[in-house]
């Protein structure tokens, strides 16, 4: 696994200094499914392309599932999830908070997630029964924190969502939480309830490339994950996932916040 | 002003480089005022402690309103406005996502304001009449937007509390504007509205020191803003904010979802 590990981080920050060098230049952005908040640009496109070439090129026999629908999904032994950037409307318009993402599995199982925070430089590495890195450097397990003093990020979208499904109220988590956020970036949140830095993350419309590393990097480091369908579905299928540093807060949300 | 203007940005850029000496340090974190979050490190009061001194030397006559209250509030002629870290919550947990709002008053009339992201090493700074400029290099005019196309940043503590006054219900805007947002800094996402990053910015519990540098960049770019008082008050009080790229999305906003 180690071969593939450096192989795929060294890719991954040729991946970052591509899309550095087009962060403000011209691009086009296209519209998807003609849902307004979900876009896609050529960059998205043309670094999902560098990398599925390049680890074609290294591994032919492996499979993929990517966002950008780059190569056909193939369910081999190995397969690469890959979001090219994680966050493209943060990419667009705030020059920042977006993320490539890309895992490796082995017959559905994590082996390793690799999150790069492109602007702000950081390189997010989980391996399976290795442990997390942050720019080379271990990173330490998870401290567990209460709901209290729990820093949680979901969309407004999300949160109306849940409650038209019926799930969950959590206009009403305002004051039981330490604070509120929304970045706009599935991938980077995962990484940075790993990292310690937020607590809690929540969304509704999510699909396996949003969340694939970021599972890696959580499970090595303690924290917690579940989802309101019981398995990961390895398919473009949209899905629910709440991740957190510990299972109490998560379950003290359920308990005051689920309808 | 222009004294003032090259005076301030440089003492700016020295206090950046303190804070970011000792981003990865340990210091203290307090609670103000039993709000849990509603934090202040050492580092924003040593660095208060620094600007105030620095100012004081070199405009003996000149005044100040200052979050961590380290100088008391003065009426005189020129009024400097500042908050050493605003978003420190960012600071303690992100790492990153908070910044140095530094703004020159001059009979109530803004005349300098400077907002420094820290981490991402951008300074943008406004002077009366004179524009706008993003590490040195000037910025251009906001392009009008309309709700439908805009991000909009707001809490969700902002959310609940405009409901719960009967001002406001934002969580039905959710499908009517491009995407939601929370980073958690007010003067960050004033700059960034000046910026065309984002394009409103609500929240009801914000003081002086918050967007007083903002006021001025948003004024110089064609931006738009207005408090639910009818002026700006010059003390410590707490206030409503609502900022835009545009005054024709606000009252979009307000015909639409106000109660």
């Amino acid at each position: 696994m180690n071969n593939r590990k450096e192989f795929i981080v060294a890719l991954v920050r040729e991946a970052q200094a591509m899309i550095l060098a087009k962060i403000d230049a011209n691009y086009n952005v296209d519209i998807k499914g003609g849902n307004q908040s979900d876009l896609v640009t050529e960059v998205d496109v043309s670094v999902e392309e560098f990398l599925v070439g390049r680890i074609q090129a290294a591994y032919p026999n492996d499979g993929f599932i990517t966002e950008e629908n780059t190569v056909p999904i193939e369910d081999k032994e190995y397969v690469w999830i890959i979001d090219p950037i994680d966050g493209t409307m943060n990419f667009v318009y705030m020059l920042r908070d977006f993320a490539i993402s890309v895992a490796l599995y082995h017959n559905k199982v994590g082996q390793i997630g690799v999150i790069c925070d492109v602007v702000n430089d950081e390189m997010i590495v989980g391996v399976l029964n290795e442990g997390v890195t942050l720019n080379d450097k271990p990173v330490k397990n998870v401290q567990p924190v209460t709901l209290r003093e729990a820093i949680v990020d979901v969309s407004l979208r999300t949160i109306v969502g849940l409650e038209k499904k019926g799930i969950a109220d959590l206009t009403k988590m305002s004051s039981s939480i330490l604070s509120h956020r929304n970045m706009g970036s599935a991938a980077l949140r995962l990484a940075h309830i790993g990292l310690g830095r937020i607590h809690m993350y929540i969304s509704d419309t999510l699909c396996i490339w949003d969340f694939a590393a970021g599972l890696v990097i959580l499970n090595e480091l303690g924290a917690y994950h579940n989802f309101l369908e019981d398995e990961i579905v390895f398919d473009a299928k949209r899905t629910d996932l709440l991740a957190s540093n510990n299972k109490t807060i998560l379950d003290e949300l359920k308990e005051n916040f689920y309808i």
